[in-house]
């Protein structure tokens, strides 16, 4: 049986650098697709590209326009490729307008000298913190299986008046797997690094429409430490840094198994308040 | 008489869409030119284009291959633009061959409600900082007045031997402004963003062979905020969070005047160790 995200970033081979999809309903955001899902289909068609060298290193997507539910195209180009590593354009395309894009370089790593400068926060085990129900009304937050161990979301029902005077504390710390439980692979970490609910909603306790804008994510795991996840639950910490104008930005790490560091990842995102 | 920096990035338009432009022997790094100033080139590419709308948001460069001294070719598209944020991607073209691809958000911000999240560390003001002399066998950084607080470049003189027990802290914090002095604005910013030694001299006390493949930069000023900044120095805080296999990330902050946070900005680093 197709696990059901491996049925929302399915991808058909239509012509040269060119491959057809379709939205998936498990996905869905209150609007149009999960942001994660998204990049996780952009990457994707990287992935099973035939010139396709190595594995992830960064990949920036930019939301250009809504997706709508149905059939995408995307076009994946290899504008470049050298000896070890290989750059790419990807566009997300419906009705023939760009509503994505994106880059990504991949490579081939070699064994060096390692080491973390990030040391995981201290945390109780997956194990020992309880599973957050799915809020009914956004399908994709189904598709995982949250425990918040601080920052999860606000009572939307019992919402505080905004006040100035207190500053929030933005950082959510969250043990996260697949929904069912799926193997951790590139693609579904490409996803997992969009799972955080937007900051504003924390700082101000409230729900704030806020959509991200554009995310950047380092993949520091190579294809050995992710087949050592297995499908455990990996654990994401984010935080906001300054909120400006409409804008603000959102820094996040992702830990797996030994307390490796998997990802870090970055984006900005849009607020109305 | 033109600033070097703004002789370094000059482009003229030889068709839609394209710019000439030349690299500058006073940003030159080792080999080719210094990171920043290609980033700052692109970027003008995009603000001096007459579809143009609004300021930076989000900036991403991927480095694809070696820039050659001599004239380039910037291929600059609006991919989409919507009522208040516009999509870019840009290369840069030798000889047929695509050096470096990026993307960016250009958007128009309204007031809304602002906060930082993050605050700015506290340090001695820059008058009380020493100015670190310019090494001579890099011309860049001849281009900017540079006063580490902390984590400055190593006496490489003195190289101890490698000692993987030492694991030692790779922040900098360093007030940084153009020299000679000019007031700062996206473009300068955005070079500033690349101004940050590679980490992994910190953490390894010694000079290890290190490119940038990819920087990120979210701008959180707006045009008014750098119009206050002047040419005052900004203060420049970075540090790395995980060295594997080949590849390092860094993340650092750009603070201007009233300790408000210019940008934020995120690479990925190749290294050889």
């Amino acid at each position: 049986m197709t696990h059901p995200f491996d049925a929302a970033i399915a991808l058909h081979p239509e012509a040269d650098n060119r491959y057809g999809g379709h939205t998936s309903a498990a996905y869905a955001n209150m609007v149009g697709p999960f942001g994660g899902i998204t990049a996780a289909s952009l990457l994707h068609a990287i992935c099973r590209h035939p010139a396709r060298l190595g594995d992830p290193l960064a990949f920036t997507v930019n939301f250009a326009g809504p997706v709508a539910d149905g059939p995408f195209q995307l076009h994946a180009v290899p504008v470049r490729t050298n000896r070890s590593t290989q750059h790419w354009r990807v566009e997300l395309i419906q009705d023939d307008t760009v509503a994505t894009t994106a880059t990504a370089v991949f490579g081939v790593r070699r064994e060096t000298w390692s080491s973390n400068e990030l040391t995981r926060p201290a945390v109780p085990p997956a194990a020992e913190v309880a599973v957050t129900p799915p809020p009914g009304r956004v399908a994709w937050m189904a598709q995982y299986e949250l425990r918040y161990i601080t920052g999860g979301l606000p009572d939307f029902r019992h919402l505080p008046a905004p006040d100035d005077s207190i500053r929030r504390d933005t950082t959510t710390a969250v043990w996260v797997r697949d929904e069912p439980q799926r193997p951790l692979d590139f693609l579904s970490l490409a996803s997992i690094c969009d799972v955080f609910i937007p900051r504003i909603y924390l700082r101000r306790a409230r729900p704030v429409p806020a959509g991200t804008v554009s995310i950047t994510t380092y993949f520091h795991a190579d294809a050995a430490v992710l087949a050592a996840q297995g499908s455990e639950p990996v654990l994401g910490v984010a935080r906001a840094q300054n909120f400006r104008n409409g804008f603000f930005d959102q820094s996040a790490e992702v830990w797996g198994a030994g307390e490796v560091l998997l990802a870090s990842t970055h984006q900005i995102v849009y607020y109305k308040e």
